[in-house]
C-alpha cells in the first residue's frame, strides 16, 4: 500500500510535490488469498450491548437513509420542520441523512442543521442514537458556500501527482468535518472507459493503475487512518460495480461487462482501496450482465465481503432499492425489492425521498422473511462506522472549526492541481507560450462561463448556476485580462455557455484584425448525471464553425478544451496552432490556464484517458488490436488500426526531456524477486519543467490475449534545464500480472517488454 | 424444427410465398440436454479402412485448405499450374481447396478447373482421394460470372418470408453444384448487433429468433436433407462464435461478450442450425473476452461439440491459425498456434496460401505433441463429408449441370425477395406511390452503381468493379427510365458512387425547376469485410447536403437508401417526405424500387434491426431500459430513453392494417402446455397489401432483468382490401426461455405479457 507522510493540515503546503516521489511500490495484492468475512472477528462489546437495547423498528431506522427535503420546511432551504424531522427521527427512527436542498449551505448553516438533528437524535430518541450525515463532496467541498474546489478527477489524475489528490482529499476532510459531516460519498473508482458517459469527468481516467492509484491516495487523505478527529472523514468507494460502461452512454443504463474483464479493469480498484481502509461503500445503481448490482449477492456478498474482504458499510444509490421493482423488474413488489436488497448484503438504502423501505423491512423482519440476525450484520457495521468517526460520544459540529474551512493555503492546493492537471496536447511552432503583449481575441462558448471551468456539483448539482460560484472564482476572460491587461484582451463572450457559441463568424473575423492571435475556449457546459446525457460524441457544430472562422483569418489559434469528456475535435484540431486540454479545473483554473497560456507556468498534464479521433473509434490505449490489427486492412476508409487523437499518456511541455539507460537489475526474475527498474530523465530543453514518468510492461505472450502495453508505475520528476535525474521503478511479478480464462489472477512465465518513453527492455519471468 | 415442404427446383416458381405461413413452431430446443460428441457412435467401414490406409502426411494433408492462387499460374486467373497443383496434392496432401483469383468465373472455366484438380487429386496421389472445393456464395453463386444476386440477409430477413430465403438457398445450391463445388461457405448466422461492423449486411439483423429462422431456412434449402444430389450442397454455419459485435466496429478485432449474453444472444442461431442438419462450421477469426475462438477448446469442443453435439467440419477462417502467434499472440510461435488450433478442436485450417500448417502439424503428430487419435477424429470428419456429398465417389463436375445456372426461373425469385425487402419507413401525404406521368429527378451517389445495389461478395470480393455485373442487372437510373420513360427521367448522376456524391446543389436546383418530385438515392458504396472499416456511424456530410438542396426546392422529397447497415440520417430524415430502405436488393433491386416507387407494388418490408437516431445512441429493441429509463432523465440533453430513428419491425404500407381479436387459449400454462395464440389481421385500405405479423413476449418480472420484449413467431400475411384473416401462432414456455445467471435457459413462473400490433394480452405460467 501506498504510504504517505504524517502530515498535518498546516504543513500540507511545506511539502515539495514536484520532486521525485517515492519509488512506485505496486499496491497489487490481489492474489493473495484475503480472509473471508465470515471469519470470527472479535465484536465490541459497546456495540453488541447497543444492538441488545435495539427494537426491530430501530434497528431498520439505522439502515434506512433519507434526503435532507423530508425534515426542513417546505418554503425554506435550510429550516428544519421539527414536525417532518421528529417524523424521520422518532416514528421512523432513522439513522442517517443526506444532501443539500437546493445549493451549497453556509458554515453556519450547515451547524444550524446539523445541531438541529442531532438534539433531536440524541435527545428524544429512545437510545439516543446520533445520526450520520452524508454528502457528495466530489471535488472539494462543493456543498460548503464558498469553500475552493479542485480539478475534477479527470485533470486530477492528469497531473500524475497522487500528493495532489491526496492533499485535496485531506482538504475536503477538513472542510466537510468542520461542517459537521462526517461521511463522503467519495472518491469514485469507477474506471472511464465510456466517454459518452455524463460522469466521465468524476472518474481518474481509463487505466486500472491509475485509478487504484489516485482512488488510494484519496481515501488516505479522506482518512488517514483515524475516522475520530476533527479533520477526517469517512470515506465511500463508488460505485461498486461496473457503473462507468453503460452500452449506450446513458446514465444508470445497462452494462455489459464479461466476468474477465469485470476482474481485471474494473475490480481492482475497489480491492485496493479495501485494503487502504475505506469504511463505506455506495452500489453502482445500473445492471451488469442484466443483473441489478443492488439486488445481487454475488456482487454485494461473495464478490465484495468474501472476496475482498470489506467490512464497512454498503450504501446503495439514490431511490435504487425501490427501482428493483420499477425499472429492473426483478423483483414483483416493492416489499420484495427490499428483501432482495438487503439479502443481497446492502446496509443502508438512500430510500431517500418516503419512508418505503423502512416501513418495508420492519414487516419483512416481523414476518420472519428477514431474520434479525441479517440485520443485526447491517446495523452493527453502521453503528461501528458511528463509534469509529466518534459520533457515538460527540455527534454535534464544533464551533471553533469553522476555521477549518476556506484558509487560504487550500486556494494554493487548488491552483497547483488546476496547474499540474492542464495537457499541451499540439504546440505547432512553439505557438505558445503567447507573448504577453500579444493581443488575443478570446472567443468560444467557455470563455467567459464559470460553470464550462467547474462542472458538476458545483455548489449545485449541475454546477449551472453562475450566481452560485464565489468571488475568487474568475472565468477566464477575467483572469487573462489580469493576466495582460484588459487593453489587450478582446473578448465578446458572455456567461452563458448557450448564447456564446452563437458568435457570427463574421464578427469574429472582423474583431480579429486587431489581434495577433485567437485564443478558442470549446467544450462543454456544465452538467452532472442523466442530465448529461449526450447522443453523439462529436462536437457542436457551431463550435466547429468557430474554429473555422478563427483559422480563416490567418492569425495564429490556439484552442483550450474545458470539458468533462472528450467530445471529438478531429475536424477542429487540424484547424488550429495549439491545444490545450483542462477538463474541470474549477475554482483557479482560470488563472492556471492564463499562466500556461502566457509562459508563467510549464504544463506538465498527461492524458488520463485516449482522446477518441472519431465517434465511432472508441478504444483505449492497451487495446489489444494496438499494432497488429493494421497488416490485413486497406485504408479504402481509413486505418482500422489503433488511431486515436491523442493517447493516453500524451502531454507536451515548453521543454524537451529525454529518456537514456533503461536498466533493469536482472534478465530473468522469479515468482519472489523485485525488479530494479531505472531511467535516467533530462530536461534538454531552456526552462524548468516537470515530466510524468511511466513504466509499462508488456507480456509477449501469454493464454489470453496480452494488452498492447499495460502502466504500472509512474512518478513526477521536476527539473532545470540540463538537469538530469534517475528514476527507480520497483516492480513484482504480481504487477504484471492478468486475470485468465478461469478467473484467476496469473503472472505467467516468458518474457515481458518494460516501457519507459521511448526506451524498452525484456525480461524474462521464470516460474 | 421448421420443415419445408419437398421442393423441386422446377417447382419453386409455382408455391406462392406470399400466403399464410405454418403456424410458427419454434425451434428453440436449447433446454433439452443433448448428447455428448463423445457418445458411442457407429464408425462408417468404408471411411475407417480409407482412414487405416492414411500415413500421418495423408491425414494432415486433409485437414490442409488452401487457396486456388497457390495453384494458378502466375499470370492468369484460371489457369493450373500443374507443378504447383502436384506440389498442393502430391507433396502436402491438400484436401481441400476454396476460393476465386480475381472475379468471378464462367460455368466452363469452373468445370475445367475442377476437373483438372480432380485429375491429379483422383489419379496421382496415392489414395486417390478427391479434393472439397469450397466458396464463398453468399447471396446466390456470386462466384459464377452470370449469375442473378439475392439481397443481402439484412434485406432477405426484412422480407419476413423464410420461404425466400430457403427457395434463394436452393438456387445457390443447385448453381453451385453445377459449377462442380460441393460446399459453400454460408450462412452468416452471427446477429447483428453492432452497426459499425461491415459485416452487418451479412447478417439477418439483431433479433435472435429472426436470425435462427432465417439462418435454419438457409441451411435447410442448401441441404435438403441430403447432400448426394446434384443440386445440394454442404452449408457453413458461420462465425462461431461472437464474430458481429467488434467492441470497436473494425472487423476482426476483439469482441467482449458476457457469458449470459453469447448465451441468450448468440449462441441460439448455431444450436438451431446444428439441429437443421447444418454440416461444417467456421470459426470467428476473432477474439471473444480476449480469448481467440479458433485457439478456444472452450468454444470448439466445449460448446461446440459437447454442448451443441455438432459432428461435422469445423474449418477456421482465413489465415487465422497462424494468427494465434501474430495477432493474438497466446502461442509463442507459429507450431504452437497449430497445436493449439487442433487440440482446441479445428479440423481443418484455412491455411491458405502456403503449407505452413500442413509442415508444423506433421512434425507435431511425428513428434507426439499431437496424438494420431486426435487427428483421426478430424480426418474423420472430412472424410465422412466427403463421403456425404458423394464426391469419393463422383468428384468431377458434370457437363448437363451446366443447364442448372442461370435460369430464366430464378430471377423471379431474386426480384420477389428484393421486392418483399423494401422497407416502408416514412410516407407523409402519401407522396409514395408517385404518378407514373411525374417527371422526377433523380440524385445521390447510389442512383446510377451496381456496387451500391450488390455490396458485398458480388462477382469481385469487394463488389466495386462496375464492369462485372451482368448486364441484366440495371442501375435505378436504367430501371426507372424503364418504368417511366426517359422524358420523365432527369438524371446526372454517374457510375461512380464517389464522383457522383459532388452533385453540386446549384446545379441540383437548376435540374429540379422541370422536375414534379426529387428522388435521392444515399447511402454507402459497395465493401466486404475490413475494407468496410467505418469510424462515424454518421452519413458523409455531402449526401446531407444533397438533401438540404433537395429540400429547398420545395418539391417533394423521396429519400431511397441503398446501405448495407444503418448510417445515420437524423439530419436528413426531416427533410425528406418520404423515406424507402432498400439494403442491397442487388441484381434485381433497381426494376423492385422502380415497382415500389411508382405504384406496380407494395411494400411489406419490415426492419431486421433498429436504426439508430444518433451514431452515440445503439440500442436494440429488447433494450432494457426501454419505457423504464425516462422517469429520472430530464431533457437536457435529450431524452436518455429508447429513442431509436425507426425501430425493429417498422415496414409501412401503400394500404392499412388493422389488427384485433388477440386471443389466448388459456391464461395460465405449465410446462407441457402450448400456448395457441390468434389474431385477426384485416386490410382497411384499398389495395391489396402483405403484412408481417409478429408475436411479442414479454417476461414482466425475472431472475435477472427482462427484454423490453423479444420477438417470439412471426408470420407474413396477404390481403386484399377489405379481406380479414386469422393469424394463429403456437408458442411453447421454453419459447420464452432466457439465460439465467446460471447460464441456464429457464422459464420462470410468472406473467408474461404476449404483443401483436399494437395490441397486448397476458397470460401467467405455472410450473
Amino acid at each position: 500500500m501506498r504510504r504517505y507522510s504524517p502530515l498535518f493540515l498546516a504543513s500540507i503546503l511545506l511539502l515539495n510535490s514536484c520532486g521525485v516521489s517515492q519509488p512506485a511500490e505496486t499496491t497489487e495484492t490481489t492474489q493473495t488469498p484475503v480472509a473471508k468475512a465470515t471469519d470470527v472477528k472479535a465484536l465490541d462489546p459497546e456495540i453488541e450491548a447497543l444492538l441488545a437495547k435495539m427494537s426491530v423498528e430501530e434497528k431498520v431506522g439505522q439502515m434506512t437513509q433519507v434526503t435532507v427535503d423530508l425534515i426542513l420546511k417546505d418554503n425554506s432551504l435550510t429550516e428544519i420542520d421539527p414536525a417532518k424531522l421528529r417524523t424521520a427521527l422518532i416514528d421512523k427512527k432513522v439513522g442517517s441523512i443526506l444532501n443539500v436542498k437546493g445549493n451549497a449551505y453556509t458554515i453556519d448553516e450547515w451547524h444550524k442543521l446539523l445541531t438541529g438533528i442531532q438534539d433531536v437524535a440524541t435527545k428524544e430518541t429512545r437510545l439516543g442514537i446520533p445520526v450520520i450525515y452524508g454528502i457528495d463532496a466530489i471535488h472539494g467541498a462543493n456543498y460548503i458556500a464558498g469553500s475552493t474546489l479542485f480539478p475534477h478527477n479527470i485533470g486530477m489524475s492528469a497531473t500524475r501527482n497522487p500528493e495532489l489528490v491526496h492533499k485535496a482529499a485531506m482538504i475536503t476532510a477538513a472542510e466537510t468535518r468542520a461542517s459537521g459531516i462526517p461521511w463522503n460519498f467519495d472518491p469514485v473508482l469507477d474506471v472511464g472507459r465510456q466517454p459518452l458517459w455524463p460522469r466521465f469527468e468524476e472518474t481518474f481516467g481509463e487505466d486500472v493503475y491509475l485509478v487504484k492509484t489516485m482512488g488510494t491516495a484519496a481515501i488516505e487523505g479522506y482518512e488517514q487512518d483515524n475516522l475520530n478527529t476533527d479533520h477526517t472523514v469517512a470515506s465511500t468507494m463508488k460505485h461498486f460495480l461496473g457503473y462507468s460502461v453503460p452500452a449506450s452512454g446513458k446514465d444508470r443504463t445497462p452494462s455489459y461487462i464479461p466476468e474477465q474483464m469485470l476482474r481485471e479493469i474494473f475490480l481492482p480498484p475497489f480491492k485496493a482501496a479495501v485494503d487502504a481502509g475505506a469504511s463505506s461503500v455506495m452500489i453502482n445503481s445500473g445492471e451488469v450482465n442484466g443483473v441489478p448490482v443492488h439486488g445481487s449477492k454475488y456482487y454485494l456478498t461473495e464478490i465484495l465481503r468474501d472476496e475482498l474482504g470489506f467490512e464497512g458499510v454498503a450504501v446503495s444509490d439514490w431511490e435504487d432499492v425501490i427501482r428493483l421493482h420499477t425499472r429492473h423488474r426483478i423483483a414483483d413488489s416493492p416489499k420484495e425489492a427490499v428483501k432482495m436488497a438487503v439479502e443481497a448484503g446492502l446496509d443502508m438504502s438512500m430510500v431517500p425521498t418516503d419512508y418505503s423501505f423502512y416501513d418495508l423491512l420492519v414487516e419483512l423482519v416481523k414476518e420472519g422473511e428477514i431474520s434479525e440476525e441479517r440485520i443485526n450484520t447491517s446495523v452493527r457495521r453502521i453503528l461501528t462506522l458511528k463509534k469509529k468517526l466518534g459520533i457515538l460520544d460527540q455527534p454535534y459540529p464544533v464551533a471553533s472549526l469553522k476555521d477549518q474551512v476556506q484558509k487560504p493555503e487550500y486556494d494554493a492546493v487548488a491552483y497547483q492541481a488546476a496547474l499540474e492537471s492542464l495537457t499541451l496536447l499540439k504546440n505547432e511552432k512553439q505557438v505558445l507560450p503567447l507573448r504577453k503583449n500579444a493581443k488575443v481575441l478570446i472567443a468560444g462558448p467557455a470563455a467567459n462561463t464559470l460553470g464550462a471551468l467547474h462542472g458538476s456539483w458545483s455548489y449545485v448539482w449541475q454546477g449551472t448556476d453562475e450566481s452560485q460560484y464565489p468571488e475568487k472564482a474568475k472565468t477566464v476572460a477575467e483572469a487573462l485580462v489580469a493576466e495582460i491587461g484588459k487593453n489587450n484582451v478582446i473578448n465578446r463572450s458572455v456567461a452563458d455557455f448557450d448564447a456564446a457559441v452563437n458568435y457570427d463568424a463574421a464578427q469574429l473575423k472582423k474583431d480579429a484584425k486587431q489581434a495577433d492571435a485567437i485564443i478558442l475556449f470549446l467544450g462543454e457546459k456544465a452538467y452532472a448525471e442523466s442530465p448529461g446525457v449526450i447522443d453523439d460524441l462529436n462536437l457542436d457544430p457551431k463550435q466547429v464553425a468557430l474554429a473555422k472562422a478563427a483559422k480563416e483569418t490567418g492569425k495564429p489559434v490556439v484552442l483550450v478544451l474545458l470539458e468533462g469528456r472528450p467530445r471529438i475535435v478531429s475536424a477542429v484540431e487540424p484547424l488550429v496552432d495549439a491545444v490545450v486540454m483542462a477538463y474541470r479545473p474549477s475554482t483557479f483554473g482560470a488563472p492556471a490556464l492564463a499562466d500556461v497560456l502566457f509562459g508563467d507556468a510549464n504544463p506538465s498534464g498527461a492524458l488520463s484517458f485516449t482522446y477518441p479521433r472519431y465517434a465511432g473509434d472508441v478504444v483505449h490505449y492497451d487495446y489489444k488490436g494496438t499494432e497488429r490489427i493494421r497488416e490485413d486492412v486497406p485504408n479504402t476508409y481509413g486505418d482500422a488500426g489503433f488511431n486515436p487523437q491523442w493517447t493516453f499518456g500524451t502531454g507536451l511541455s515548453y521543454t524537451n526531456f529525454a529518456f537514456s539507460d533503461l536498466k533493469v537489475n536482472a534478465t530473468d526474475f522469479g515468482p519472489n524477486d523485485k525488479l530494479q527498474v531505472s531511467v535516467k530523465v533530462k530536461n534538454t530543453g531552456k526552462r524548468a519543467g516537470q515530466k510524468a514518468v511511466e513504466l509499462y510492461s508488456h507480456d509477449q505472450y501469454a493464454s489470453i490475449t496480452p494488452s498492447a502495453k499495460r502502466l504500472r508505475a509512474f512518478t513526477k520528476v521536476s527539473l532545470e534545464p540540463g538537469e538530469e535525474k534517475v528514476v527507480n521503478f520497483t516492480v513484482s511479478p504480481e504487477d504484471m500480472a492478468f486475470v485468465n480464462q478461469q478467473g484467476q489472477w496469473v503472472t505467467e512465465p516468458g518474457a515481458f517488454d518494460l516501457m519507459v518513453g521511448d526506451l524498452k527492455t525484456t525480461v524474462n519471468y521464470v516460474q
